[in-house]
């Protein structure tokens, strides 16, 4: 037999047991949230056709797809980001809805990637986007959501670390930077290369204020003076409306209480290209990558036919329970204490006694005793599963023996007293 | 622009609104029955190796998956079906456990079929899985759970009709019929087509008691009784073993008191090979198709390398959902009932007010006012997500106003009444 036969692909795994109940939960904690914000839950399909998801669109490149075709050999995608779907999906359904939507999500994503990038190839992300409203109050509270999703998810030591991609593309625009030499400037800004910034700019002909912009552009990050600080180096227009919205952002979080979880950062810039204003990315210790990844796209849905400005945001659930796991965090989740051990003889009464207990909503495992095993073998699996007691309803079923898993203590009650 | 842009492949859909709504609390319904008989939650991955779903393991053919490659070129799946990547899984991460195992899970499956036979290529299935328990009492336990789930998802109306394999697969055994020629009887079979299945006995060499049996085979259906009678037309033992074990799970329902959901049909066969013992399909009104597919694979986690019986089964979500809305069956949910609406001049109490609705688990939109739409707006857009009332938070904050969006009466509050 091959070895093989047993495998997942790289990038892919198995969730189970306990990991997959504080899965669930973090899930559940995360979309309630989103329902008390007034959020809709919607779905899309795991594949779209690759148009959806094309480089006019600014998500992926191309070659982080998992591609395939279609009997009529149209290209397919597995959708490697939500957001174009649901803008695809909001223009064609909600074509004239003229007023602020509010839509969240519960989905996989898939990506490509190199296996030594060490990255999921299939992630759960849970997500929200409203659709119709360009104000920095619908920023604030896409901000203030990821706020409550983490802390609801247990998560107590986060920042949420806020951009503005109108800065860097006010500047380039005015320094007149070819696409290729933008995107060199954008990853050695990212990765806050100074001594990069400095040599790539030498080859460049720029005047000396724009490049001092560029230089100190990785300095301007921190609390909201620093990047403030930012105005007195560039008359750009579109630079200083930036600062501006990110200030106006900054009161809103103000007022909602939340501001010490937020800062701020100028250097921090996207890959995706859809991005027209305010991009956000929330981090914690634990995982070396971002937990939520969001900002405001308002050219995006404008593609698939409807001119509506957007913002929305996406939490990386695999991350974000390996950040809580490192940490120690775990959300309470019921299992069950309980499992009911019949005799075949005893199985009327037995299942009886199985149903009294899920009417009061209690889960519990119902399982024949087998001429096999002894009482002893169930205990020990009744123990492997968490379980603190099994009950056996034996003989004709008047009866019934409760063991503890852990002392092996035994008590024999009268089935009318377990009903 | 193109048109296609705003569409999803064919097969696939979005689902918002209120049809998403009630298929999520279908779903939490059907878990949390899942959840009650003790099954525990579990995970894998879209998309799997193709050995894994190959004709070997007994799935769906190969020309019905979706196939594309890693980087590593290995041929990749869509997963057609859970219960094969739940035998992997299990092989690979319960290899030694040896007692039963209750497993459970919530997932899309793909089919790439054709277009003409108008069936989803995307579906949600959730199911369960019993692995290493072969008694009668497993098979019971699944399909009570089945009817449990149907039940809690609202559904009256259906029928949980059983087969068993071994019946057919004994008596082709005993005919020494080849692999075609028993693929075209038990397609006829299923069918219930007598005349085809004369036509093609006509052209075998077999005896005339074997030759009655296939031919009654299509009429023995429906109750128990009818398929008792089948015993008079053979000696062969697979086959009434078959039928024992049919005897056994109809007991086991009576005892659960749920003999009413169930029928019985002889003629009833599977494509998918890896089943080896009691089949089952739940049927009901408003759909072609069933609703629930289930049965007995005690070979296939050997395959895994694991020696274990195993019997699950899978509801299609899609399909019930398409059931329920035909026979007009909406489970209760909760949306929400208020938006509350704010002047940026009032955004402080107006936060303070919206967080007072969540702390107490009330849903609540909460929208800035911008300047160009008046309030009316905003009631329409609040009438058309079916709430009942907005509050308008005005001027300093200190006074709310509450809209009936269906009567257009107002009221004014002060802020202390609703806080």
């Amino acid at each position: 037999m091959s070895n093989k036969l047993i495998h997942t692909p790289e990038g892919v795994r198995d969730i189970y047991d306990g990991e997959c109940m504080q899965k669930l939960k973090v899930q559940e904690k995360i979309l309630k949230v989103l329902y008390l914000y007034g959020y809709q839950h919607i779905e899309t399909p795991s594949f779209e056709f690759f148009d959806i998801f094309n480089k006019d669109r600014g998500s992926v490149s191309s070659n982080e797809m998992f591609k395939f075709f279609d009997r009529d050999n149209n290209t397919l995608v597995l959708r490697p980001d939500m957001t174009p779907a649901i803008a695809r999906c909001v223009s064609k359904y909600f074509a004239d809805e003229d007023m602020p939507l509010r839509l969240c999500y519960l989905e996989r994503t898939f990506a490509n990637n190199t296996s030594y990038q060490g990255r999921l190839k299939e992630s759960t992300q849970t997500g929200a986007e409203m659709i119709g409203d360009d104000s920095s109050d619908a920023d604030g509270e896409m901000i203030a959501m990821v706020i409550d999703c983490l802390k609801s998810a247990g998560l107590k030591d986060f920042q949420v670390e806020l951009g503005q991609v109108e800065f860097y593309r006010g500047l380039v625009e005015e320094a007149g930077l070819d696409e290729e030499c933008q995107e060199t400037l954008q990853d050695l800004i990212e990765n806050k290369n100074v001594f990069g910034v400095e040599e790539l700019l030498e080859t460049i002909s720029i005047g000396p204020e724009l490049k001092e912009v560029f230089l100190r552009l990785p300095e301007w990050n921190g609390s909201i003076e620093q990047i403030q600080k930012a105005r007195a180096f560039t008359n750009n227009k579109r630079a200083l409306f930036a600062i501006e919205r990110l200030e106006k952002v900054h009161q809103i979080m103000e007022h909602y209480g939340l501001s010490e979880y937020i800062s701020f950062d100028l250097g921090a810039l996207s890959h995706y290209r859809y991005y027209t204003g305010i991009i956000f990315k929330a981090y914690t210790y634990g995982t070396g990558d971002y937990i939520v990844t969001g900002g405001r796209y308002d050219k995006l849905l404008w593609q698939f036919g409807k001119d509506a400005p957007a913002v929305g945001f996406a939490i990386v659930v695999d991350r974000l329970l390996m950040a809580l796991s490192s940490q120690h965090i775990f959300l309470s989740v019921e299992k069950p204490d309980t499992l009911i051990l019949f005799d075949i003889s005893a199985r009327v009464p037995a299942i009886q006694l199985a149903k009294k207990f899920r009417e009061k909503g209690i889960p519990v495992p119902f399982q024949r005793k087998h001429k096999t095993p002894d009482v002893e073998a169930y205990l020990t699996m009744a123990n492997r599963s968490g379980m603190r007691r099994v009950l056996h309803v034996f003989g004709d079923g008047k009866q019934v023996r409760e063991y503890s898993v852990i002392t092996g203590e035994q008590k024999l009650f009268r089935m009318e007293e377990c009903l």
